[in-house]
This record gives structure tokens, C-alpha cells and sequence, in this order.
């Protein structure tokens, strides 16, 4: 019963929020789950994720970005992902390969056929079987990754909440465009507090094991 | 009169001598030199260079490697082989795409064409003018590279140095494959004394600029 879900979205969409909760119900079934995330999830691929995130490195160019990118997954597939769902383990993993198109291509205009070679590199053709879009206007998800934020230590996404809400505008209609032409997509309405979104992941998350356990 | 030299070889062929000297010999024409290597050549590279180089990551896949190294190959492309050739100077590099194609391809038997892809996603299309291939019988290359190695610190090429000669015979005859498939290859007899090889490199340089000047 592996299987391999991921998680995409905007900013404070409530991705983590609701990764764990899937991981505690699916764990409460007795089935073995793993949940991880992108970038990072290996030693590897956290020391990619430095040079990534190294406020020094202003003179990083696009193209090197997205090599280093695909290097982290590349390493995270390997290492992680793959030896988990080889040993029979649900993998649950926030932002995978959607994400750099959402952000590098859609986002900041990167050329897409670059990052899908790329994210094909990466992966060795490891693909998600679903993939939740949580999906909310950005002007409602920056109000909650910037109170986020101002709570705890910044984190990764600080950088790109940084960017202007036409830039998380675009990143969210790419999504909507990757999520309109792969069927592993679901769409999932993040607005509404926890509980009630848990319960539209809990319900989509079970109809797709049904549909699995059907097919013989 | 901007142009760009890279030099390949297996270990102890003595390139890195042969580039200090040819910068020597062009500098003193009143033409500007850069010299650089790979992988490295500016900050970002060389932090990326210490994931590749670090001991402790022995977990790293080989696919994750090469995209490491087409990260560190795109950021030195960008930030120093570009920005020197507009400006006017003749760039030489020690090691460039070839020597990937030669040691993670023919060498160890990683996918040529995703090799060539990387190597193109990380240059954007920027190739050598001229490549210097210094060929040797790995026997002899060798010899001199573990002689200088217990003579100073160790260096990257040590990793390469502990593999079988019949690894060093493979990435030879790569480097020979390949030159045969691109006008841009001089081969360069790299047996004899520092002197003899220079000035065999000096007179194919020499030549080189003449077809160069030449051209309307």
C-alpha cells in the first residue's frame, strides 16, 4: 500500500499544519508513514539548501539556482524517498516538483521546459500518485505566513514572501495550470479553519485509496 | 581578440603547469588573461565544491553529483568565463564540460546524454574556441600525480587518483573519442619535460590565433 502524496501551495496555505495531521491519521491505520520536504529531507541535500539560502550569495544566477535545486531532490529522491516507499511506507512530502515550476517558472519566468528536463533529472521519473493543492487567494495566505513568521524564527519562505502579491499571484494560477493538466492533482479550498480543512483532505485522501484498492 | 582555452588531461599531465605558463606567454603580448578552474573558480562554486569534495558524503547519488557540478559549472560560466570574455580577455580554463564527459561519462559509465544535457543547461551554450587535450598513458600521468600528491597536501584530484588504471585507461580514451568528434580539440603530446610541451602548446596556440586573425 505505498504510495507517494505531496503537498503544494502558497504561503501559509497551511501545508505543514495539515502534512502532519495527514501523517497522524494515515499512522493511526497501522500503515507506515513518512513525511518529508523539499529543500532538505537528507544531510545532502540540507547543505544545498545553505548555499541556497546563504543571504552572502547574492551573485547566484537563475540557471545555478535551479541546478542546485534539482540536486537537493535528486539526492532526496535517492536517499529518502524512493528506500521508503521501496520498504512499503505511505511518503508524504512538502513541495516536490510543482513547486519549482509554480515559483521558478510561473513566478519569476524561468524557461519551464528548462526546469521540467531538470525536475526529470532530478527525479529519475519518480512522480507523485496524488498531489494536494491547497489552494487560497494570496493575500489571505501572506496574512498568515507573515503573523507566522513575526511568532517564530524565519524560515525559508520569508524570502519569497518578500516578493510582491502579483508575484504569489502568478505562482497561484500556475499551480491551478499544472493541477488542469495532471490528473494526480486534487484541489483543495485552504480557506476555513483547521479541522474543517483536514476534513476535505481526510475525504479526498480516502477516496484515491479507494480507487487504488479497487484496481487489481 | 577575446577567446576561450580550456585545457583537459588525465591526473598528472601536467596541465595545471602548462596553463600558468601559456598565461605567462600571452600576458606578456599586452593581452589580458583570466585564468580559472573547474569545479570552482568563484564563492559559490567552491561551496558547492566542498559538498562534492567533503569526505562525509558518501551518500551522494551520481546523479546528484553531476548536478552539482553543472551548478557550480553554470555560476562560474556566469559570474567569470562570460563577464571576462566581454570584456575582452582571453579566458583559459583548467578542466570544463569535456572532463565531465570523460570521467563521470566514459570513465565511470554515467549517461552520456544526460551529461551533454547538463553541460548544456550549465553553460547556455558557452563552448571553448580551443581545447588543449594532454595525453599521456595513464601509467606515466600516474606516476607524476601521486609523486606531487605526497609532496604537497592533497588535492580533489586525489579521489580520481585512488581508481583502478583501467579507469584512467577509460577516461583517456574518452578524451580521445571525444577529440576526434570536435574541430575545437588539439591533441597535445604531454611526454617530456616542461619545456618540450610547452613549446608544443605554444605553437598551436600560435597557429590557433593566425586562423583566427585570418577571418574577416
Amino acid at each position: 500500500m505505498a504510495f507517494f502524496i505531496t503537498f503544494e501551495g502558497i504561503e501559509g496555505c497551511g501545508k505543514s499544519t495539515q502534512v502532519g495531521l495527514l501523517a497522524q491519521r494515515l499512522t493511526a491505520r497501522q500503515t507506515p508513514v513518512l513525511t518529508t520536504r523539499e529543500p532538505g529531507g537528507c544531510p545532502i541535500a540540507n547543505a544545498i539548501r545553505q548555499i541556497l539560502l546563504n543571504p552572502a550569495n547574492t551573485a547566484l544566477v537563475p540557471r545555478a539556482e535551479l541546478l542546485l535545486y534539482a540536486a537537493a531532490r535528486a539526492q532526496h529522491v535517492a536517499e529518502v524517498v524512493v528506500p521508503a516507499l521501496q520498504q512499503g511506507s505511505i511518503v508524504i512530502c512538502d513541495r516536490f516538483t510543482d513547486a519549482t515550476l509554480a515559483y521558478q517558472g510561473f513566478g519569476r519566468g524561468l524557461d519551464l521546459d528548462l526546469i521540467h528536463t531538470l525536475n526529470q533529472v532530478a527525479t529519475g521519473g519518480v512522480m507523485p500518485d496524488l498531489t494536494l493543492l491547497l489552494d487560497m487567494p494570496p493575500t489571505e495566505g501572506l496574512k498568515r505566513a507573515i503573523q507566522r513568521n513575526t511568532e517564530s524564527a524565519l524560515n525559508h519562505e520569508e524570502r519569497f514572501e518578500m516578493e510582491s502579491l502579483d508575484f504569489h499571484e502568478k505562482v497561484r494560477s500556475g499551480y491551478l495550470q499544472l493541477a488542469s493538466q495532471d490528473a494526480r492533482f486534487r484541489i483543495i479550498d485552504a480557506q476555513g479553519d483547521i479541522a474543517t480543512v483536514a476534513d476535505r483532505i481526510n475525504r479526498t485522501v480516502d477516496e484515491f485509496t479507494a480507487t487504488r484498492k479497487a484496481i487489481p
